[in-house]
Order: C-alpha cells, then structure tokens, then sequence
C-alpha cells in the first residue's frame, strides 16, 4: 500500500511498496482520510530524529523509517474478532496515545505522560499517512452524523486544547476569564475549547498580524499584541481593573510568554503551561510566590478528553472548520505541506492531507 | 515602654520611652511574652530596609523606624470597647497579617498576598518586641490551657508551614508521600505539620549535618543528603519504587532545589513552593511537562492557618518544643539573636526573646 514514512531528518519519502497491517483480536483496520501536520512533525522533520525512534520503541518494537501521521480521521473497513461496540463503515477519529499500563505514570492514570509512550504515525504502529492502518479498538471514536471527516482530523489537536482546559480549574469558576499566549493552532484552538465550555472573556495574546485575524476569527473577545503593550496591565484593564485573568494558557513556550503568564493572572490563578520547551529559560517563582498562583502542566490528551471534543463538536459548541487552511494531496505532502507550514508559518493553521484523494 | 526599633541596615536600638499604644474600639492591647527571630527579621537587618516601610505604609501610614517582632505570644491586659468574646488575662498568639481589604487579592480572599499588606512588627503598628502591642481583635487566637507561651511564639512560623500543607493536595490523597527539601526553621516546621496531619511518608533533604539531625528528631522518616545522593532516584527508591513523592515541599529557594524538587515529585504530583527568591533561576517547564506535575506557590498564612496550628498543638498533634534552641533577653537582641542566627546559622532553629524577662 502507499504510505509516507519518515526516514530522518529533512527526509520523508512516499512509498507503495508498504504491506497492509494483519488485524488482530481487540485491532481495528481504519482507511485513513484526513491527516493533519503539527508542529511535531515538523520538528523531526527540521532537525530530527528527536521523537521518532532510532532503536526499537518499548512498545511498538519498531524504529525508523516510521509511517507518519498522528492527527487523522478515517473510516472502519475491518473489525477484528471479538469487537461488537463498532461497525464498519463507520466514519472516526483516532487517539493515537501509545502507552505502556505499568509505569508509575501509567499507574496513576496519566497515561499521556508514560515515559515509554508516544503515538502511532510518530513512533511506530503505522499511520494516518498510508492506505491502511491498525489501531486498537479503545482508539477508535465515532464521530456523530454532523461531523465531516475532514473535521474529524481536528480532534487531536482540538484534544490538546480540551485536555489543557479542563486540566485548568475552569469548572469551579463563574464567568471565568481567561488569556491565551499565542495564537498558533494550540492556541487557537484553546480559543475555541473555551468559547465552547462558556469563558466570560477571552483575550489572545499574539503578535503576528495574520494569526491576530484568526484569532478574532475564531471569537477571542480581545485579542492584543505584546509587541505593542504590556501584558499584564492590559489583561488587567480588559478583567475589569480589580483582578487579571483566571487562568492563562501560555500556548506559545517562550522567556517572555512565561513572564507574561506569570504576571498576568490574578491572585490565586493558574497558568497552564500547554508548550513544550526546548531549554531552559529564566524564571522568577515569586512571580507566582507574590500572587499565590499555580503553574500546571499539561501534556497532550487522554481518551475522555477526545470524547469531549467529539461530543462538543457533534453539539455544534465546537465549530473549528476555519482552522483548516489547505487541504492538499500526499504526492506533495513536503513542499505543499511541510514546507509551506515552515515558511508560511503564519499564513496557515492547519494543513490536511487528503488520503483518499491521494490515491 | 521599651521596645526593639529597626532604624535600617545594621541598625537596632533599644528603647524605653516609646508611648504604650491607645486600645480603641475592637482593638485589644498584648502584653508579649515571646517572641521569635525570623529569616526575614535578618535579611532586614543584613540588607534592608526592604520590607519595612521607607515611606508611610499603605495600611499602617507608619515608616521607620519601628517596632519589630512579628513571630509573638502574650497576655491580653486590655479590650477595646464592645469586645465580648475574648477576656483579659487570656495568653494568646497574634496573627500579624495587615491588608487592605480592598484589592483584588483580598476580594478573592487572598489578603495573605495583599500588595498593600505587611505585618505587625515589620510594616508598623507596633511589634512585639516591646512592653505593649495593639492589635485588632482578628489578630488574636486564645491558646489552650496546655500550650505554653513559649510555644505560642512558634504558631507563625508553624501557620507557614500550615498555609503550604493545607494549599496541597495532602488531603484528597491517601497515605501521602513528601518530600520536604531544605531542613531550615520552615522546612522543619513543614515536616512537623507533615507528620500531623498523617503523612505516610516524610523525606528531608539537607546538606548541613546539625540540620540533618533535627530533621531525624523531628521525625521525618529519611533524611538525604543532596549533596550525596540523586534526590529524585533516592525518593523514588524510598517511596517504594514506582512513583516519587505525591508531594514535594521546597523550602530551600535555591535553583538546585527548584529542579530536584520539579524533577523528583510523581506524574501529576504537585511542587509547593514555600520559599522566597532573590532572583531569576534557570527553569526547563519540560521537568513539570512530562510528568504533568503541578508548581504551587504558597505565601504566609491566614486566619484558619493559625486556628489550625492552635487547635494541633492543643490535640498535641504537634509537639514543636525543640524548635527553641535558645531564649535571650531583649537587650541582647542583636549579638545573641541577630548574629548567633547569620553566624551560627545550622545550630539554630528558633531564637526566642523572652520580653517579660527582659524588663
């Protein structure tokens, strides 16, 4: 079957030579649709192999070359025997978590954060980017009659933002009001996680103009440059004067992000880190020792929070669409796609792969 | 009356001809009996003024010089008008909080992190190192007939200690694992609290020898040494293997601290930080990212902290007798108190003043 597979850095090469999955007891045989890039992708693609494997993964037992495509939709062609809850045909997406069941993070039910994880089309176990893939049933979810398969290759990243949500104290707050550092796809999909889960307010704090558009776009009820003002004060005034936000999402990993978040968010807040970090950066605690604060971090998501955004998007709270800048085919996955994502950074949000129109 | 006056770096005096203080309306009138010595109380003296007001205090409209002692327990020898509830003769410790009442952080019940705030005894309104103090009738907590006044000194910095247990997660876990880094007065204090409240597991990490000892004799079940040991793999050793510590207490404030603490503590464990910093340190988000861990800061204490610390020393829950390892007279204040505690930082604990002896 055709398939693209990540060979290592600034190589990515399409094959058809790739054999079709068998599909085992408890294994679903999924015909992928839409794929999306991430900004993971890209960094193994720039300057890996940092994520992929280079020895065989704990859990895969696979390395490189890998199939790529973690963010995918598609539909069901094969159950394997004993599976009764699902059916084929049934269009889905897919939570592509791999995980180990008996670390300590595991044990304690962070199986997002198993040191011997990773995710199918990043670490072995196939992925959305080929004709076929085989995935275990609990990573299967059926998306509801009004939501497209190209809209379903947006749960995962949309996940990430419901995960770092509800990792957030928003349930506990009336009218909370929130600010979201950087307007990039995480960001702006925190965004619409939190419009759909009913913030009072909600500012984007990014500087680069177009991604500024998306984010009005998107309903950010103010959205401010920190190019041009500060932060902290004008979070402040946009709360209301008394306190600033509730709760921060720092979604743009950054010195300044990180001081920012921390000086914003009103006595007793949370700044919920959603970035992940490529070294180590200054950092103040009585930034937060002053306020009383909590910085939480989050990492990727977990099953529920898929069904979240299945069940918001089928609710019509989630109407993510937009986010989709390009669609394009596999044949040009590196220039139309990983290219044009590294030098139109800010022209884009998010590019999906049509599998099916690829073929 | 005599009274302990800071004048600003270097500078104590004592004097005897400062007026005893009106008792107006809900005011009570404290004749102290102890009082102790803190880290704060040094740095002023080493460094400062930083915390004492050098123009007039939002709240107290006093500047220096002033009367110190904020750490204290006396008798109430007098009650402003319409005070039913408390009685004269009564031995009591002060909660030494001042706040606006009217800024964001106190309108979300933060006062303890009050940007106008201070204390009794470094911002004005009276210390307790003198022969009277005047305090709002809030101030003041009754302790049980079998807590001594000498131990009624130690209520502030126990109320530390408390305020931190008590904004972690200790109470929704079960047979807590802790790690407490940094065995000064507070850490100490920390693991006291610890042990109170049921911990099942307490692990104190010190360099210094002489506190290494006091951690033993206060309890704490292992005591490492992180200039010997790997702090994370030795806790996750003697938390049995699987996971580190639920919780990880940094008294320390030192950078060494702030990443053994980040990178010891379990997936989605919490890092509370009890310490007060100088400076920017180095920080990799990345030691909370892939553990999903949680960085709460922590400032001071409130009212139910004290409570709290009055009603365990009354059940004997805590038994912080050792923590005083020495009683001076007023007049010796700066050679036996002061300087004892910068040059003999690792044999003490806690310095108390002894006001009515020194009268």
């Amino acid at each position: 079957m055709k398939a693209a597979r990540y060979y290592g850095k600034e190589n990515i090469q399409i094959k058809d030579d790739i054999p079709i999955p068998p599909c085992g007891d408890g294994q679903v045989l999924i015909e992928p649709a839409y794929v999306g890039i991430c900004g993971t992708d890209l960094h193994e693609y720039m300057g890996g192999p940092n994520f992929s494997p280079t020895s065989p993964h704990p859990v895969t037992k696979e390395s490189l070359p890998i199939t790529i495509g973690h963010e995918f939709s598609g539909t069901i062609k094969k159950l394997g025997p004993g599976i009764t809850h699902l059916k084929e045909g049934t269009k889905v997406a897919i939570q592509p978590t791999i995980y180990c069941g008996h670390c300590g993070a595991c044990k304690v039910g962070a199986e997002n954060a198993c040191p011997n994880g990773g995710f199918v089309g990043l670490s072995g176990g196939g992925g959305g980017m080929s004709e076929a893939v085989v995935v275990p049933q609990e990573a299967v979810f059926p998306l509801p009659e009004n939501v497209d398969l190209d809209i379903g290759a947006l749960v995962e990243p949309l996940a990430v933002a419901w995960h770092a949500v509800d990792a957030s104290p928003i349930a506990e707050l009336n009218e909370p009001q929130c600010l979201v550092m950087g307007g990039g796809p995480i960001g702006l999909a925190v965004v619409q996680v939190l419009l759909g889960r009913g913030a009072k307010t909600v500012i984007c704090a990014e500087v680069a103009a177009k991604r500024q558009e998306f984010a009005k776009a998107f309903g950010a009820h103010h959205v401010i440059d920190p190019s041009k003002v500060d932060v902290a004060s004008s979070c402040l005034e946009l709360c209301g004067g008394l306190n600033g936000p509730d709760i921060v999402f720092d979604c743009a990993g950054v010195p300044k992000s990180l001081e920012a978040a921390c000086l914003s968010v009103r006595s007793r807040g949370t700044v919920v880190n959603v970035a992940i970090w490529e070294k180590e950066v200054p950092f103040n605690p009585n930034w937060l020792v002053f306020r009383e604060a909590s910085y939480k971090a989050v990492l990727g998501y977990q099953k529920k929070d898929f069904q979240g955004v299945v069940d918001a998007l089928g609710a019509g709270k989630l109407e993510p669409h937009r986010m989709i800048t390009s669609k394009i085919k596999m044949d040009k996955l590196v220039d139309d796609g990983y290219l044009a994502l590294i030098n139109e950074k800010d022209k884009h949000v998010k590019i999906l792969v049509d599998v099916q129109g690829s073929l």
